[in-house]
C-alpha cells in the first residue's frame, strides 16, 4: 500500500493545497502522521503547526475549513497534493484568497491577489 | 524588498511548480539562494538537489526545461510558486506529466496521470 513517507522530513510531509474548481494554489502546509490520519478521517484538512507544535484543523477558529475532494501523492511519496473546497473563499490568514497573493514584477513582489476578508474582523 | 526567506528551512524553500496554462501542479522541489538566483537569471527553473547536493537545472539531461512565466511568494515568504511552460510535456522523471500522478481511491493510491514518455528511452 502506498502512503506518505514521513521519515524523510523529520516526520513531516509538505501538503500543497489547490482549489478543486479553479485549480488555484491556495497554500502549503505540513502534515505529520497524526494530521494525515485526522484529515482522512474527518474529510477536513488538518495540518501540523510547526510554530505551535500542535495539530491544526484549518478553519477551526475562522470557520474557513478546507473540505477534501481529492488527494494525490508525488512520485517519491513525500509530497501531498490536496484538492479542496475552500469554505469562506479564502485560505490565507491575511484575508487573501490564496497565500500566494504576491507576484514577482521586475525585482520585487507586488500584491495581485484577491482580498476576501479583513483579518482584524475575524481574528480578535 | 520582498525575497524568499531561506533562513527557516536550513537554506531551502519549497518551490511548487504549476503549469501556466492548465494550472496542473506538476511537482515540488527545493531552492537555495544560488538556485533562486540562477532561476531569475536564466528564466529556467533551477533547484537544489538534496540527494545529490548540487544545483539542478531541471531538464538539463532530458531537455524538458521549465520556462518561468510567473513567480509568486507566499504570505510568510517561505514558499515559492512557479508558473511554467513545461517543455516536452512532462515534469516527472517517471514519464508522467505531473509527479502527482496517483490519486487516493479508497485506502490506496492509484495511477491516474498521463504518461508522456518512457523513462528507459530517455535516461540511459
Amino acid at each position: 500500500m502506498i502512503e506518505p513517507d514521513f521519515s524523510k522530513g523529520n516526520g513531516l510531509v509538505p501538503a500543497i493545497v489547490q482549489d478543486i474548481e479553479t485549480k488555484e494554489v491556495l497554500m502549503m502546509a505540513y502534515m505529520n502522521r497524526q494530521s494525515w490520519e485526522a484529515t482522512l478521517k474527518t474529510g477536513k484538512a488538518t495540518y501540523w503547526s510547526r510554530s505551535r507544535k500542535q495539530l491544526w484543523l484549518k478553519g477551526e477558529s475562522s470557520g474557513r475549513f478546507q473540505l477534501i475532494k481529492d488527494i494525490f501523492i508525488d512520485c517519491d511519496n513525500d509530497v501531498i497534493l490536496l484538492q479542496v473546497e475552500q469554505l469562506g473563499g479564502a485560505a490565507c490568514h491575511t484575508g487573501y484568497r490564496s497565500c500566494f497573493y504576491r507576484k514577482l514584477s521586475g525585482k520585487d513582489f507586488v500584491e495581485v491577489g484577491e482580498k476576501i476578508f479583513s483579518p482584524e474582523d475575524v481574528y480578535k
